[in-house]
């Protein structure tokens, strides 16, 4: 594992082992601890959930840890393009910001949003994607404009506590929201879903597709595993669902157009998950949602607060996900420092 | 100890003890550790003796620690209202926002002042209730829309290591300041010195009062202790006062009316602390302010510089007395732990 | 050492241990590590490379952290001049923030940067120097108005281990920027290099000298060391350099006057470094800056990103030489602990 920017990198015998692993600290295990090692957290966009939860998971592995907010009073201002002029307001850029930080810790990871306005920009993932070709050093991807990895193996791994089988059918609705929000949850989630192999259904409006790039991503996935995805505009195909996850994107059509956002949602204030669609899914169904979630526009508080809802031991699988994660990640530079000492012990006997 | 949202829900000599053990830690005595244990940060409001000491409290005590800024770049903004339909600015709902952070940390601390807008709002104090409410977890109020206990238990070891009698004179007195402050700091300096059974005066300017609740809250803790309170509109009322302890708040007939708090307060000016009020209070007399304070306009410099000024060595108690604090929560969720994990023994145990 | 304000303050010989010091972590030696003893950060302005680096070294110390950030959501705002009737904006007076935070930890590590609108009021360096007056601790200059000192020790820590001579030439030039930048990076680097014993040309266009002060430091200590220093406004005195410097700086004839700097500067763009000059000094230079740095106004791309580029490495060794610099102000605290320890003692056994 070089960094984590996206599940489907993973085999998915890999993935099994991390969910496990996240399974094992759920119940009380305790992680090995690499005392000396230095983990960075660097935040381009808000967080709570992965800012709680990766302070957690450091401190649970002993990490050193290096803990950075970009905008505002925090760090400067980056710049992202090969070749910039900067005399505007950028103040550095990705290629120091990365290799510096890169001196600093072992393993950085990174949250930036997509910026919603510039499609191509977006689809190019620039902040993630400039740390991964500057920083010298793994970079866990903490949400970019189109993956959101840790969310995804976190949802594995609450899929594997709830026993939800394999082939089992997995619903990704599309839901109502005030804002057009980024791709990288329905993205990383969709291709989650695919790479277990379960029978995927896709609700969303039409003009909400997600882009042909995350799609084609999936299905690779879904060949792999044997998975089948279907896609609908019918937010009720919900039947004999094992999991409803309830989950807002803006439309592609509309990329930084809030105007056109609005007007193709006017008339969809309906894609909202509430009691009866719940019932409409079946007595085993349960609901999934990322947080932060919007009470009452994407999901009713009767499903929220009801039993089906399992969107707080989601969560706090986020912590121990990561932390399966980290650790997998700093026994693997353990693991080359000690082969790299050893090669030049070898050095040394030589004559 | 489930939390510590109030000083006067504590006995009296649970207090007392706590107040021995933060000066046992102020004379350099090391406090227990607690390895593998969380406590989460969360401000919504700012500080700068309440994070820093917060933070070295949870490095003295061997924690894991989480720490949250809310606004800005750093978390969400929060919902609170129950059946909200969050199609506003709210990103997230206080229910998700405790029940995750509970799962992160063993112990989670709050701040949050009160908005000064809506005064209904304010009495419920919404955000630290919520918390209260939903986390799943003890809650450490660090400055809530009504109390700051974590002052008041720092206040009460500031007296017992200034060795001032329990039936000693204590004056709180109003003072001018910009801005209508919040009644978390008169509340819990009045409750605390009738706590300890002092003779109480409260001085104010007409308009002024604390509200009914806080006033009953006081009275009760009044009764049990054979503490006395006079409330006054003499800003002179200090002879004989062992400490003279100044703060400001704003007007509950103005709450949120900045106009007309600022007409209340035309001819106010002269409500600041001055060394001719220190000389009429007496030669024993101590000044305490809980900080920030506005030099010159709630005290003039020669009270503050000179030698009856006691807020530096009462602000270092916060740290004292918060690692008091927190040493005790730990400590009963060790004990808990090992009473659950003995009871789940002896279930085992039976055929 | 009584903290670190101004490199210049050191001996040599202090200086020159605290670098091979620094070079011995880069080589993977591990510092002393202080139980128990705690580090403050205040950073009331921007940082990346700074608070990393910062995190890092009290992890690697084994310090208990205390980290603040000014302004917005983070602390008060502070009031700095003495007698000031606070009815304004400031809510805290730097004589309680520093005399508070001092109580906490241990040393306290500040970064306040110039204002540049007062000139008088950034000449005193009123936060950096407030802190100094009232902390009670020994105050680490993080980056004040006036001086760098982090940077000047990372940047002789670099000099040393690129093998650069001590009479080697060194070549301070100003760069081009779209906004006037603060003059402690160019005090710093000129006042290092002139302590080094270096061949200094300080290459500036006219209108664009250090303050006097500054120069007059920097002259001190040439005297000292025997270093030599050339002042010139041609940007192509580069010949035989071992070191090209680039770094911006606001005129002192236009602070505050941001329509006079930029007619100032209307006809300077081509203060930048870029290959051609790199290749006029000659085979041997290397490019060093502090980072952030403009691309392609401040140096061309060619520059940073080919061999003579040291900048990565100079980054990294602020992490070095930080943690050298927290290693003895540390040991000298415990040496200290021991001798009044030892002293209470021996007035114990008196009769």
């Amino acid at each position: 594992m070089n960094g984590f920017y996206h599940l489907g990198e993973l085999s998915t015998s890999t993935v099994e082992r991390l969910a496990q692993r996240a399974l094992e600290f759920r119940r009380g295990v305790q992680p090995v601890r690499f005392a000396g090692r230095g983990l960075g957290l660097f935040f381009l966009s808000p967080s709570l959930r992965t800012q709680a939860s990766f302070q957690r998971a450091a401190a649970k592995l002993g990490l050193d840890l290096v803990q950075l907010q970009g905008g505002g009073n925090g760090v400067w201002q980056l710049e992202l393009a090969d070749g910039a002029v900067m005399n505007g307001t950028s103040v550095e850029h990705v290629r120091e910001a990365a290799a510096v930080l890169g001196r600093f810790v072992d393993v950085l990871a990174i949250r930036a949003f997509s910026g919603g306005q510039d499609l191509a920009l977006d689809l190019s993932d620039p902040i993630v994607n400039g740390f991964r070709r500057f920083a010298g050093v793994p970079i866990v991807n903490m949400e970019s404009a189109l993956w959101h990895p840790c969310q995804a193996l976190a949802d594995w791994t609450t899929l594997d506590m709830l026993g939800v089988g394999r082939r089992a059918k997995f619903v990704l609705t599309w839901a109502n929201h005030p804002k057009p929000l980024p791709h990288a949850v329905p993205n990383s989630t969709l291709a989650m879903a695919l790479q277990r192999g379960m029978d995927v259904v896709l609700a969303r409006p039409d003009g909400y597709d997600l882009h042909p790039h995350a799609m084609a991503e999936a299905k690779r996935l879904a060949t792999e595993s044997g998975g089948r995805l279907t896609v609908t505009n019918d937010r009720n195909a919900v039947e004999g669902a094992a999991v409803v996850y309830a989950k807002s994107w803006g439309s592609l059509e509309a990329w930084g157009d809030l105007a056109k956002e609005q007007r193709m949602r006017a008339s969809l204030a309906n894609w909202c998950v509430d009691g009866e669609l719940m019932r409409r899914a079946g007595p085993s169904a349960r609901f999934m949602h990322c947080l932060p979630v919007r009470r009452n526009v994407v999901v009713k508080d009767e499903v929220l607060d009801g039993p089906t809802s399992v969107v707080i031991d989601q969560a706090e699988n986020r912590l121990h996900a990561q932390t399966a994660l980290l650790e997998r990640l700093f026994l693997e530079l353990e693991t080359q420092s000690k082969a790299r000492k050893s090669s030049m012990e070898l050095e040394e006997v030589r004559p």
